[in-house]
């Protein structure tokens, strides 16, 4: 793995988020990964940091595992790939399994951080959480966003990822 | 002006705003545009629109135009260009002056939204305010974060917008 600028892979991880969805990892206290897909995401600069800020609803094992850990990581996979893997950790729960296992996906302990990474990706995004926020019902002034996404609440917290590091495979 | 795919010019527009910054433009009641200069800034997909994550703190002039406008618009100067303006507008607020007169800066009227852009940049971002959250003293996790940025509050509003139209001068 290489180091890359993170602005450099943007418009291929948009893309990406955008096509097939990305995984979105977390560890629990055991050190075991829970890979989630994400099909949101957005990258940039805040407090003069690097940070991907990734948006995960309070329902979601991931994110009791982000809040207690205060690290992730997002993999992604190459346009295309992974499709299956990809809809798997969209619709299962790592409540009910180790997603990781029941795929036989391989993985690579973190460089910058605790979180490992998913071997058959090939871009890396290793992250600390420096901030945490949730949306409220009246923060969303598009009354389509509310009714699309929010017919029962579980409003998505917002989680601002310090870039400690991004790699290519 | 052409439109531009909105990820394509991703990395010239972190790298200006990291470098000398670029212009958050609001506007009043009567149409008239003001300028403020901002260094920070994500980029992305969340409810499968693109986005313009911008951060403004409550105590400034911006802050309630764009709360009352629901639109704002970011045009991005050439790397190195503009210094002067970008210096002035992050000094200097528009309850005190008009900002694009006291410059002589010319604008051309928004295409997409009801926001001017400012005519010397030559990448601008047209947006709609689609969700607005607010930051607390116990969302920042970082000791750091909270020491320099806000020792006396004023803690940043969240104004996600959504990307109505992207383009290249």
């Amino acid at each position: 793995m290489r180091k890359v600028d993170p602005w450099e892979v943007f418009p291929q991880v948009q893309e990406t988020l955008s096509a097939g969805g990305a995984f979105l990892l977390s560890v629990d206290e055991g050190g075991r990964p829970n890979p989630m897909t994400i099909g949101w995401g957005l990258l940039g600069t805040v407090w003069y940091r690097n940070v991907f800020l990734v948006l995960v609803r309070p329902s979601r094992y991931s994110h009791g595992l982000i809040e207690r850990g205060g690290h992730f990581a997002v993999c992604v996979p190459r346009p295309g790939e992974l499709r299956e893997a990809l809809e798997f950790c969209g619709t299962r729960s790592g409540r009910e399994l180790d997603k990781v296992e029941a795929l036989g996906l391989g993985v690579t302990p973190g460089r910058a951080g605790p979180v490992p990474l998913l071997a058959e990706c090939n871009l890396h995004y290793e992250c600390r959480v420096v901030t945490h926020t949730s949306l409220s019902p009246e923060d969303i002034l598009s009354p389509e966003i509310s009714s699309k996404y929010y017919p029962t609440g579980d409003l998505h917290s917002l989680f601002f990822g310090e870039i400690l590091a991004a790699w290519r495979q």
